[in-house]
């Protein structure tokens, strides 16, 4: 069977070679890295001249280069189009421009493979610093609203159903103590990368006398990739940040989801200043959470940076593989999305305004204080199970006659149990319900002014890296 | 206990609502959809003239000063910084600058719920069109292959272990069907998207008198989505296309392995032209296959998107919600990604050329063909669990002797085997073994050709939606 | 350097191939598919015999003895451990146990790998029968909500804020409507995955006279797999399956927050009988919607599952891989989790009542009307923007006055706009709201009516494969 | 419109309140957890003996019944039935039929909210333990490896192509880096999960005397989690241990790759021992990897449940909700995973051999040690980017004259650059190559022999918790 002239070949006019280049160009996103480039080179120059690879003249001329070539950029004045295919190489022929063949040593002993391990680590590190600082923000806003509010009950819930009173100061501390987890898993994602991968070279190390620890110090690492073929291949270090992230997503997206409840006119328990929220011309009633639901929507997003890498990395044999120049698109984008949402809420939450009386008279008469009275009588001595069902019973009671539980006498609470006693009709009352909380971590008053204590302190010493 | 005047309130200097705007803006993206916005906005005035909604005169001049205000974004000369909010609201804004109160008609019976849904379903379509095109140009790529190629055989891997004989061409036609079937799953997805979803306005629909047939008529729409809240709060077609991206990922990616390791120097299989790999100057054996590599990197991207958009939908209360403004991002990601890959991929293969002999010497002497001889044995009778165990210890005696198959006497065959007759000898080759393959869909030569055939027609009659 | 005896060797006592065949069975979950198997054994032995590869005889005893094997499984009366590796394996040594060599010949012209391809095809096609019989039963259960509730009012919501009145049979329609397009993509992956892949037998075809085609008839499928790589390597019926199955778990999601919201005490506006949610013996008011929770927390499951098996299959060369094996775990997965949500999810819904007059007080003194008051302007040739900005300030009066729309006078409305006439005051209720709706798909009676009558008619109809 | 008798009503018939129980039943998974739970509560009824909240006698009496409920579930003699709902009230079902009302105090003070947690972190404790013994072991086995084959060269790859010498134990030992981050990423996340919930009850606390401390010093734990809302609602450290172990079948499926490839005809690098490979009677060079590629394929599920637990916490309002209950199935499932696949790769390559000397004929006359020759001039002083644009006329000229480089005369180097000495003759060699290397962590021999040292002592050192 002949086979005749392809029939798509038409099509393929363009050079092809610029179609590959362009498919295959990084530096739409990778330029994003030039600082840390700049800075990786400025430092590995310095080691150059100090191991006297090449001379301190030489070094001191590079170094002056690639300084004057940061501020070209930072002005907008280096040519970084698809063409220049990537960062690395954009800089570098920058500087040869500038200072001739002498530019060609500033490649000595690297390569492109450890360079980007590099970028990827100084880039991950400011960003961990960044998201920190966010955090820590984000947590004085709720500590400062644990403290405003503080006083102020609301229905605590599961599955959606009102449970038991809490305050809802106790309800903002629960999210501080969610988002320090958060900022402890950032530390030691960074304890992990903050080790310096430039040295490994192509994959196998170098013949030339080049000084790694020195390096390592200049950049504040904490030392060294140990092998080299790890330096150059794996990328952990930007999965367990994307899952990080994921993670402060989550935590976002719950509160995100609660302000959108609350700010309902069902719940009508907060209500966000105008300036955080899209009102309506027509249906004054109509505020939108809109950051809080965009919130929301962008946790899909860092999720599906997880899914990317992970994906990115499966199955990849040693060393580097350029499948791996993808990796920049997830990391980028969560570190931005997380960002942006975590600066928002704390913007977000300021202008957020409970209602404090909302539930008050609602809660009164409710029965969310039943589970304090099953405590009464286990304190007792009624076996929980008991003092669980007979509580029942008097709801049930309580239901069919109309009343609310605070609405019965002694001599009907006697009925179902003979350890009621006086002291039972004081304690029906949600305010009394917190207040009798006593073990530790407890919606009591005395808990939660201790959370509150520990907070301000922590927060008033957290110290970034 | 009091509250002091909050920690954090240092850092919120800049005017808030600013923030917010910026935060929420979509126009950096949704920038995208300016020509399918404009597309609806006319179609949608031309209903609202002929109903007598507006004139006839109002109509003529709303839809003429949206074709200008179309071209001034083609030439770059409307502002869509971020402070337009969407595109919706800069295209109005442009329109009511240029014809006056006039342009608030256009508004009429209309929200930018629905309207977003319209422009995603016309983005949606061009979408389809573009990579069914492409899918079509891969396939004649490996049609084109095929037909190159026939005759040259290689060994067929299970486990990537050699396992049996097999046209090359057989290989490339199996990727034929695939991606026949990734081509029907966009038709499919075509077909359920292509309803028109405006006119549900906000959520319940008008009291205007508007007529919805009539601009799905005019925008090429099977019909129109035919519940209001359905219509702007589901968003199961971008779930859908994303899917079916997906799954033409898989499929390159499974080609780009194979790339991977067929230009490998172990394998040797093939080759990419310098225009299509990156060489290196220094060692020319290494000629990167690296817009294979991206190619399978980029998959984890797509299936990113994929999570994004689940997660992104998953328990939202109906009708819409903003969160869904966030659809966009791995909606044309895919799109752009699926794009690309596809597009490479007619490239890269065009420019891969295999080493037609290179496996000829070795699959002589090798024992692919020991399935060939136990299913002879078989045809003559043999339970193919016995003619399997026979099988296996002439392969054994022909290890322990240091001899390939085809150099067995038929004596040495016999005594295995009363079964075995001259026959035999003569079908101890590759060649024969492919060639004796007599199953429909089989790597026989008149089965591959019968699949050259089928696909010659069908890519010749191909029509594109 | 020397290396020692390994540090490990103590641990390495058991035998080891126990540790590897353990690690490898799949008959633990792949029994599942005994049934599936038995009948593509049984139809593959009638072809061979039909086409004289083994006598008619032969085959009538092969195909009686696997009945009986099907029948042994079925009393649990054959022994599945793991070390029978697989179901296949385990019904062929079976069949050797029963009728002697002569099962052996069960296996002529077809692999392990054809065969689990034919077995997972047919699941899905039962699958796919389950599914769509459980999507019509709920779209029935909504079909009759809508019925009964007919005229019942409630807010429709947008960005979780009351944007208009809607009718609640509006919204249990639009989910009949998603629920049509998830009936539809399951119909469309089952005619793209209704293709017999047997007979592809190891990757090659064979070189015995099967007759495939007989095959494909006798078990209903639509034809063969035409490329018999393709057939052995190729799983994008289960990604297909499987993204099916996650936009019906979107919607199922998406419905199940609904009664979680709906059912509580912010809401309340339905709840669900005693019998479909956990109640509290101490907390009346406390009745959890734990099924609508669980079908909420299973989507996770099967957006896991999708994102199992894509990435499972990224990267695989042609042809079968062993990684293969896991496909059945995510497949498997999403079957059952999304069976039993649709089946939960009817049952939910028929033990969910809605307070018909939840709403209906507090409706009329809302501004939900506003949208209307807009409209009656446009359609006095007021263009939609003044419309809109005059709207806007009446509302704003109104507030500050402290009415509600319908409190206010004709005059009041006058000094806004000259266009307002008599009939504005008739208008400013929820019930006409929705009665002026005249767009096809929009929340008037009329429309509505059309839908139900639309959909009896085609859930009468509806025909299943 | 009247609306009918449902349509659906035929399919109602089973008692619906089963329906809802099986659907909702969690024991048939969460009865993993019984040895947890026992243990929870035996120090919960220490802790209510010792702050007299029961008597000391009743706590005896209670401890006594749960060790033997243990037992009797170790022995199979407990109900554990789907009916029974779940793990915690079968136990206490059982408790109160073996010791009467006394077994209904256990409950005191405590909810199965703080309990599942509780459970959940016990299980994730000893899950950290296992899967780092586990890890460890493979270290071990790497080690070995690494110095059974020291002083053994194959080429180092990068994009699958061959760029450099290396020593295969460095090859080994870079997956000990890898794995090493994989424990400690375990460590950080047990150390964040060690905190006791137990005592926040339903999500308030209680108003019980009991001593959170007391518990958490008994069981192990390193303190109490602060905030009783947080105890209940977060499942972070789920998200954190799954993530962890996504990155180790990221580090798994890439040597699974390695070992596909290395065990190939084209590769041949390796064979694993026929006990850990599935061997073909027929094809004797047919010996699959089929444990490396199911550890691949098991990489995607993994993959999956992290997926699964984010969608399901995502947008979930505190505190606890139904839909947690679902969390146990991807988490046991990464549990199971990931213990098998460590463990069956410690067995696999155990059972790995290389073939020493594959690649040392063909490495000789390679153009790898390219890259040497350009530091060579970088040693003399010609900047790199000359050195590397000589070396590349070098090998250009080589491959011209047929010649590998180690075949050129000095005289012919010469003609390239006048730095060129005798010297350069005698590195022309893969194993100078390797052995000329200077930089820390290269592949030199020194430096692999400083990580052997360094990973012996570490190793031998090991503590778990």
């Amino acid at each position: 069977m002949p086979h005749a002239k392809p029939l798509w070949s038409g099509r393929f006019k363009e050079p092809l070679s610029a179609i590959a280049l362009k498919f295959s160009s990084s530096i739409d996103f990778d330029k994003k890295l030039y600082q840390e480039d700049i800075a990786g080179s400025i430092a590995h120059v310095e080691m150059l001249a100090a191991t006297k690879i090449i001379s301190a003249e030489e070094g001191r001329r590079i170094r002056k280069a690639l300084k004057e070539i940061a501020r070209e950029i930072d002005g907008g004045h280096v040519d970084l189009s698809w063409e220049k295919e990537d960062i690395h190489l954009a800089v570098e022929q920058r500087l040869i421009q500038k200072i001739g063949p002498l530019g060609g040593k500033l490649h000595t002993g690297r390569s492109r493979n450890d360079q980007i391990a590099l970028d990827e680590r100084l880039y991950l590190r400011a960003a961990v610093h960044e998201l920190q600082k966010l955090i820590a923000q984000l947590q004085r806003v709720l500590l400062y609203q644990a403290e405003k509010y503080f006083g102020t009950i609301m229905p605590g819930y599961t599955h959606m159903q009102r449970a038991q009173p809490v305050y809802l100061s106790h309800h903002f501390l629960a999210y501080i103590s969610m988002l320090e987890r958060d900022f402890e898993r950032l530390s030691d994602c960074r304890k992990r990368a903050n080790k310096l991968p430039l040295g490994a070279a192509a994959l196998a190390g170098t013949s030339l006398p080049i000084d790694r620890q020195m390096v390592a110090r200049k950049m504040g690492f904490d030392g060294i990739v140990e092998n080299s073929m790890d330096a150059v291949s794996d990328r952990d270090y930007l999965i367990e940040f994307i899952a990080a992230c994921s993670t402060i997503m989550v935590h976002l997206s719950r509160f995100a989801e609660e302000l959108v409840l609350w700010t309902s006119q069902e719940f009508s328990f907060a209500t966000i200043d105008d300036a955080y929220s899209t009102g309506s011309s027509i249906m004054p009633q109509k505020k939108n959470p809109d950051m809080a639901e965009l919130v929301r929507g962008k946790t899909g997003r860092v999720f599906g940076s997880l899914t990317a890498i992970l994906t990115l990395m499966k199955g990849l044999p040693l060393a580097y593989n350029r499948d791996m120049q993808e990796d920049k698109i997830p990391f980028f984008d969560a570190v931005t999305t997380t960002r942006e949402c975590l600066f928002i809420f704390s913007h977000i939450l300021v202008h957020t305004h409970v209602n404090r009386n909302r539930f008050e008279e609602e809660l009164k008469h409710d029965f969310l204080i039943a589970t304090d009275v099953a405590e009464y009588l286990v304190q007792k001595g009624v076996p929980f199970r008991e003092a669980h069902s007979m509580t029942g019973k008097i709801v049930a009671y309580s239901v069919e006659h109309k009343k609310s539980l605070d609405q019965l006498t002694l001599k009907e609470f006697k009925h179902y149990s003979k350890y009621f006693d006086d002291d039972i009709l004081s304690m029906l009352d949600p305010y009394t319900s917190v207040e009798r909380k006593k073990s530790a971590g407890s919606t009591s008053p005395n808990e939660v002014k201790k959370q509150i204590v520990h907070w301000t302190r922590v927060l008033k010493n957290r110290k970034l890296q």
